[in-house]
């Protein structure tokens, strides 16, 4: 017997079939003989139509009432999906964050967790009770207030619970099968991943793949929490995503262990954009002048490059999301005559690839792969950045879906079959 | 300086556009000078659909579960309004039934008020902050669990605040004007009462008078709240229902006072349903086994009419909510030949006029006037029922409206003047 915690989305309990289908799903887990503690999102939009009706009223919320207002989502959830599993005969109980001891600091709409004492949940479980939770919300000691976690937030919620019931897994089922070696939408002969560790993971996350949250991530590596990547609409296992030291569950169970990959998959992202900022005084201190623009425009830098020049100009150019872009442009183009800058140069047809895989820290000719492989294509490379397990490469957004295959194909990643894809979003 | 409490329902904050209008009329009080804090339902037909939700997904809702679900709904209208009057440049801070201090008993769906600890609503009150709090909910202490306080229960909630914080006054908004001497869209000549005994206004209510919840106007008298019944849509004055030894606030701005008049108000009812049970033994105690099984049905017996009879076997006639009549004659034909009467005749084509006023205590000839009318009209009468302060007659539903303006006109209650009827239901 052990203790499972599940966290369904909102495209999982899009409706009252979904929730149905959900409530059976964490029966059959329970039949199973399992303690089962579920984190749940809001149904399908919900979110989205209270954050218009807010704008509605008020054209910017203020930030306390807007987590009152956005908290009341998985209430309507969580709520539903007890009843719909209490009608089949089994013990289940809602709880809302702050029932659930999920306490925060007071940042509200991107509250970070800083105690999580889940004794109400611990009773009910003790009482044989399913316990449901309400995911994204929580509640601050200090004013007293709901507050939201922001972004994936959910994902967040699950984990951060799992660590402290200690729970054996925690299983975030989506409308995906699992981390695939690449999107396969982008790239059809994607394959779904037994295991994968949690640094890739990481990499993978910050990189283009959408199916788990960085945060999620980082908090189940910092606390040694297990997490199974599966899906709601279908029985077979899923990912496994391992931090230091964990074991493979299906390694346990007697299958063979295998050598570890060396490139655990790659990652497309036609999120972001380039700005170049042309014409730049070739004196130092320069780059952190402009970056500190960027920076204070709310825009989130990822790759920089910055060509040396020998006319005593430069141009730096770099990647922020496509979001962020207009903003990024407006502050640098406020300090023009201060930074001395000639132009900027906005570029929102841009691709970035990204290889990932920690066996990069011990293999060489891992990158000289992926240079070969595009060159064959014929695909120009516009910039380049590495971390210790990755590369990425920025390339002309037309030609980003094809240079995956090649590259995927080039590492041996290639499944025999084509991967099935669901509709959604996987949130 | 005054401490006012208000209440609005579903209809007065159904959209985007209602609750701004809502937020400017609570600005406004705030801008005269006092404290204020705000009862407010779910929007619209939000408990209505998330009541469908439920029943989708389980047909006998679990009961803790379904207050969780439905006490969302004045989480997302509270939120909406308090930033809304945010967005006008006022501090508002929203709290749910529990965050209020609404502290009630276990009983789910249909919760009593057991203590009230309004502590943050003090302090936000003290920081000059405009209070909206959650109507309909509250919270059981020995469960820990919401709780949601049944029809009506947005009223009870701003009476129950307005009692705990010592308010001036409860104003409980609706769409109309105030109470009236007879339901307006019965008879266009019904005028706006100044002001109503509370026992009066418990009369009225009970018996067809839609405007206050009896809930509230009993909890009202009990602790001593002076309640103010005014329209969302008119800033006019509505009615001020006054329990015992209270002053009407107009009298102490120095308007006239007038002489209580014997007859407040004229009230139909087209809600009942007449069963006669047909050829009962006439033995003692059969009357006492007869309404044991009705009650036992849950249904709510109001009139009840016995004939004496010179045969051995009596007629019991009663009326009760057609909603609840069927319950009430499947428990009686299920124990037929227990109790041993001959047949049960329903009849749901009556309507009840009742005639409501404090005066009827020292003044005779109340009643005659009642009957002569009647009678002049050549309406015939079913069943009399009678207490200290009403007279109440059960006629054919056809005739009713009919009734009710003769009456109306013989009491001397007409205006001059057709009232203005405004669309809904003042919920």
């Amino acid at each position: 017997m052990a203790l499972i915690v599940q966290k369904y989305g909102g495209s999982s309990v899009a409706d009252a079939e979904s929730i149905k289908r959900v409530a059976k799903r964490i029966v059959d887990t329970r039949r199973a003989g399992h303690d089962v503690v579920v984190a749940v999102s809001a149904m399908g939009d919900t979110t989205d139509e209270l954050l218009d009706l807010a704008n509605e009223v008020a054209p910017i919320p203020a930030p306390r009432e807007l987590d009152m207002l956005l908290s009341s989502g998985e209430r309507i959830s969580m709520a539903l999906l007890a009843m719909a599993i209490h009608s089949m005969g089994f013990e289940a109980r809602s709880f809302t964050g702050s029932q659930a001891g999920m306490i925060t600091d007071s940042q509200h709409g991107a509250a970070r967790i800083v105690d999580v004492t889940p004794v109400r949940l611990r009773e009910a479980l003790d009482e044989g009770a399913i316990v449901i939770v309400a995911g994204f919300q929580g509640f601050n000691r200090d004013t007293r207030d709901i507050t939201t976690l922001g972004r994936g937030g959910s994902d967040t919620t699950a984990v951060a619970l799992a660590a402290a019931l200690d729970a054996d897994v925690c299983e975030i089922y989506s409308d995906v099968d699992g981390i695939f070696t690449a999107d396969p939408r982008v790239i059809p002969k994607a394959q779904k991943l037994d295991h994968i560790g949690s640094e890739e993971m990481l990499e993978l996350a910050a990189n283009g793949a959408k199916v788990l949250y960085i945060r999620a991530v980082e908090y189940a590596r910092r606390h040694g929490v297990l997490i199974h990547a599966r899906s709601t609409f279908s029985s077979s296992e899923g990912t496994y995503v391992l931090g230091e030291g964990m074991k493979n569950p299906r390694e346990a169970e007697g299958a063979a262990a295998m050598e570890e990959p060396i490139v655990a998959g790659v990652a497309t992202d036609f999120g972001q954009a380039k700005i170049t900022v042309a014409g730049v005084p070739d004196v130092p201190g320069k780059a952190a002048e402009i970056f500190k623009i960027v920076a204070r425009s709310g825009a989130n830098v990822d790759m920089i490059v910055q060509n040396v020049s020998a006319t005593g100009r430069t141009d730096i150019s770099f990647t922020v999301p496509k979001a962020d872009s207009a903003a990024a442009l407006k502050a640098l183009a406020g300090e023009q005559t201060e930074v001395g800058f000639q132009n900027l140069v906005h570029d929102d047809q841009i691709g970035k690839l990204s290889v990932v895989g920690a066996g990069m820290r011990t293999h060489s000719g891992v990158s000289a792969v992926l240079f070969e492989a595009l060159s064959a294509g014929g695909i120009n490379i516009e910039m380049i950045s590495t971390s210790e397990i990755r590369i990425s490469v920025v390339l002309r957004d037309t030609d980003l879906a094809e240079a995956a295959r090649t590259v995927h194909t080039a590492y041996g990643l290639d499944g025999d079959a084509e991967a099935t894809v669901h509709a959604g979003t996987g949130r």
